[in-house]
């Protein structure tokens, strides 16, 4: 069976959860009624489905193709689906109307990219990168950048990038070389190599935008001393039109693991010209601008892989007959039962599950604080919402990247030996979700980032009221009986989050090493407790449903995967616990020379 | 770095923690003294790592080919090194003298095979199917098969298959369709089509033996009327030599996500020529001889692909340069220091530490559990042996498979970016280790023969012996204050596991969903406690060693790795009891068509 995007799961949180229609009178949201937003998704998950989803295994299997005159081939298809992407409009979903886009809130925009990324992942990494370099220069460019540069990416048809690695540092972007040095006429001629730079060339686009980090000739060493700079492959002539070609070029595309439709380029700057974007030495910043987004991004491809190789999984176990159920057999008349029947089966379909629709909560409740922090009235509002999406990016980009693939790895073993052939689907997904782990910042760079830069912020301001939030709700809703075992399994994770940030408190400050060692098992516990605050609301509203005479099982069922959440997947919560609490100590105790 | 065969580790196991000398009465152990095996692991060490080691990755990028004519090619330079494994008496290590094996013990010819499957796990399997064929022979063969086919397996001049799976079965092999008819001549014709079949047409060997199950004319419907049979690609003639082709032939090969090297093949058997091999309808039970060595070989790849993993993640951790060090700068002349400073990246580098070096231990514990089952005097010492052999053989494919591949994801995430890359070994040792969770019965499978036919097995006997020796231990060994946290940890994890396996008892038998909804949990929780009478184990053979004034730092860190497991590994023994004692209910909630 083919992907199927989640639309009833969408518009169950967007309507029911999230209840965004409280925002109607809000920018952005006055032209996203929830009437509109399911015409949209309905719209998105026809085209993911039958013009996305196809390509994925093509992909895959022919990959992108390099050659030596410095081009790029995406695998067949690619061009002919890109080409109906913008022709939809699917490109300017969240970009803002005065450039073109259609300025729907970020919770919607990130509702289809989900449903593209899990129809495609490589695909759909072309139009996100593009995304992201529209946001850095929205952020931080001049208005002549922004006029020039905007509509053409809203639109799609210009490509973006970001040119951050180099071979010596990946993480460490303090050691970056590449260099910019001043033409005299307001440009830079800028030298240097970069490399992973995901679709840093192809034949999609007329046009391919680059955001580079360099170094201005008398920047100070070290993360201080880095510049963002433009540089489009064609540099556009008077009419915005591209002109003559850059001196940049792509000197290779890499063989992954994955994602093998996704051109991962290294890009040789030969004195391309580019132009400064935003101050001298503030590159950094501006680039976080664009690496936060694309972070709460990779979270929801984590999240998409996972969903797409769930219903992969489950639509095998209800196929594929082995063995008979021990209870007595479910399929009489024919030779075996479906392997759904099997309680391990059934155990990695549900841990699947409990991860995917709250995970998926999450996501969609921070993306809408993204939304209320630029578009709310109240500053204390805004401010809340911009702590909370600071805080939470990390958790989300690890958490999810980590439990989706865990899901893949459930879903190939579901299938037995059959997942592991390239005939079904699952391995690509397997392949394709492991870089999610990796890129835009580790896994355990994200645990770094949480613990060391977004707890300690503002004097802990967001965790407090993250921590204060779930009280209120706790205390607000434990009188209702049939949500008491959310709110005790949500009270019960809450403390030992608070427990742990505590002892971080006591004991991180002093000692970095002990912050560092704790992190990803921090990070953890974290999103245990955000998926076990997800559950608590999607409980509240399923019972809500059901209360006022609702019969569709789709509220029961709900439940009974919260329970099942609560049962079988938060006990994880007290191992996260106990192991940050024994500190750097053990970690650190081996001497280097002894591994 | 190229994978290093961990020879210090093994003779550390079999010298000091198993003292396999205190054995040296025994048949097979007679001509293994401590010397000789470290001469035949040091010679083995060398052979894997010159000859093996450079094809893995020749191996996986070149694959094997198949032709037309039904040939099967493997990789460019696996037959070289096929007649140099012959040729240097490998194959036999394990095999009985009176067939022109070397007999030496199990745990010995284990050792070497770790070696040579975290060298090149594909080429690996070509002899590892063969030792299976071996097995099933020399079990229940007759004296004529044994005479004509065990010699030419032992040296690897043939090899060997095992031909059960069929599209319509894997795990159920009641569903098997292959027929096999009396041919009048004490011969049968065997007819259809088995897939997955490894090593089933190569161009390493001069014939190729396969072991096939099928049904007789008069079978009983189900896994009681099922036959092996013995098929061989070329009939012997009366000089034993290969003669004439039999009609079995190889009409294709998978294409999977690893163990390209490994030719996984489609067998068509077209009225085949094949002889009965032990009783009729008893094909089950001789095949699952050779499976329940096969099983302890796939943890032990498992552990292989870990450690090699691991390997190529300590050193890129000690060689790459990124970031500095949150207690100060540790290279401070270079641009930054070796990302091993870090505490994240220790962590998954620890973990994997923890993890291999007690489940080599487990591993060579249960194979020399084997050993004895054969060949001690005493029948109680045997009869325990075998209780051990075969309950641990589950836990230790399952647990250490999945920890394996954790093991190699980890050994990626420390990779960064370079590890997703093909340029990188790691890739590789993910992919390939993926199958091992996978095949000689999913680890879903296992834990099922674990809590459905292993614990119940004689009244529980074996369980009850396996708790009552670490209780031994533990009462021998608590006084020692040295050893404190090892037997502390090892005692709590043991109350754990007995506590499960106490509810198993009263929530299982009544109700047998209960008991499978319960058994992957129940496996993971007996891996832990297993590993913790290993560490407890090695802490006290390295404390003895210390106590006696060795200085070398190896002993000293075995205590710290140790002292990890317990600290940041064994916490998770908590939450797999709390999962497991929920039971069915929540596991097998959701109605079906709600998938």
């Amino acid at each position: 069976m083919p992907y199927q995007p989640p639309v009833r799961e969408h518009l169950f949180l967007l309507r029911e959860v999230l209840q965004i229609d409280r925002f109607a009178a809000l920018p952005g949201f006055q032209d996203a009624s929830l009437d509109v937003v399911e015409q949209i998704l309905t719209e998105a998950a026809k085209f993911c489905g039958e013009v996305l989803a196809p390509l994925n295994a093509v992909g895959d299997k022919e990959g992108c193709v390099w050659r030596p005159d410095n081009t790029v081939e995406t695998p067949p298809g690619f061009k002919e689906a890109y080409r109906a992407f913008v022709a939809g409009g699917w490109p300017a979903l969240g970009a803002g109307a005065e450039y073109g886009g259609q300025g729907l809130p970020y919770v919607v925009s990130l509702a289809f990219s989900e449903m593209s990324s899990a129809a495609n992942m490589a695909f759909a990494m072309y139009p996100g990168l593009t995304h992201g370099a529209y946001s850095a220069i929205l952020a931080a460019g001049s208005p002549e950048q922004k006029a020039l540069y905007l509509p053409k990416l809203a639109s799609g048809e210009w490509g973006g990038t970001m040119n951050l690695t180099e071979p010596q540092c990946g993480t460490d972007l303090g050691l970056i070389r590449t260099k910019a040095v001043p033409a005299g006429d307001g440009s830079y001629r800028i030298s240097g190599e970069k490399i992973w730079i995901s679709s840093g060339e192809h034949d999609l686009t007329e046009n391919i935008v680059h955001l580079v980090l360099a170094r201005t000739p008398d920047a100070p060493a070290g993360v201080r001393g880095i510049s963002l700079f433009l540089a489009p492959k064609f540099l556009p002539d008077a009419d915005g039109k591209p002109g003559p070609r850059n001196a940049v070029k792509c000197a290779g595309i890499e063989e992954k693991m994955g994602i093998h439709g996704s051109a991962t380029c290294v890009i040789v700057h030969e004195g391309s010209t580019g132009w400064l974007v935003g101050e001298e030495n503030k590159g950094l910043a501006a680039m976080f601008v664009m690496m936060n987004e694309e972070r709460l991004g990779v979270g929801m491809q984590g999240l998409a892989q996972g969903e797409a190789a769930y219903q992969a999984a489950a639509a095998f176990a209800k196929e594929r007959l082995q063995g008979r159920s021990l209870t007595g057999p479910k399929n009489p008349d024919g030779p075996a039962d479906p392997i759904l029947v099997h309680p391990d089966v059934r155990r990695m379909l549900m841990d699947s599950r409990a991860i995917l629709e709250a995970g998926r909560a999450f996501l969609f409740w921070t993306a809408l604080q993204g939304d209320l922090s630029h578009a709310h009235p109240d500053a204390a509002v805004r401010e809340r919402a911009q702590d909370y999406m600071a805080l939470l990016t990390p958790v989300l980009k690890a958490y999810l990247t980590d439990r989706g693939f865990k899901i893949c790895s459930d879903a190939m073993q579901v299938h037995g030996g059959s997942g592991f052939t390239e005939h079904f689907p699952v391995s690509q997904y397997l392949r394709d979700c492991r870089i999610s782990m990796i890129y835009e910042g580790t896994n355990g760079v994200q645990a770094l980032d949480l613990v060391g830069r977004k707890l300690p912020a503002s004097g802990g301001r967001a965790m407090r009221s993250f921590l204060a939030e779930i009280d209120a709700f706790v205390g607000a809703n434990q009188g209702e009986a049939a949500l008491r075992p959310f709110t005790e399994g949500l009270a019960a994770a809450k403390g030992q989050l608070q427990e742990a940030t505590l002892w971080l408190m006591q004991n991180g400050l002093s000692a970095p090493d002990n912050a560092a060692a704790a992190s990803s098992d921090y990070l953890h516990l974290f999103g245990l407790t955000g998926l076990a605050y997800m559950w608590a609301l999607i409980a509240k509203a399923a019972g809500a449903k059901m209360a006022g005479g609702e019969t569709d099982p789709f509220y029961a069922n709900k439940l009974i995967v919260g329970r099942y959440f609560l049962q079988r997947v938060l006990p994880d919560a007290g191992a996260c616990l106990a192991k940050l609490k024994t500190g750097a100590e053990p970690v650190m105790a081996l001497p280097a020379e002894a591994f």
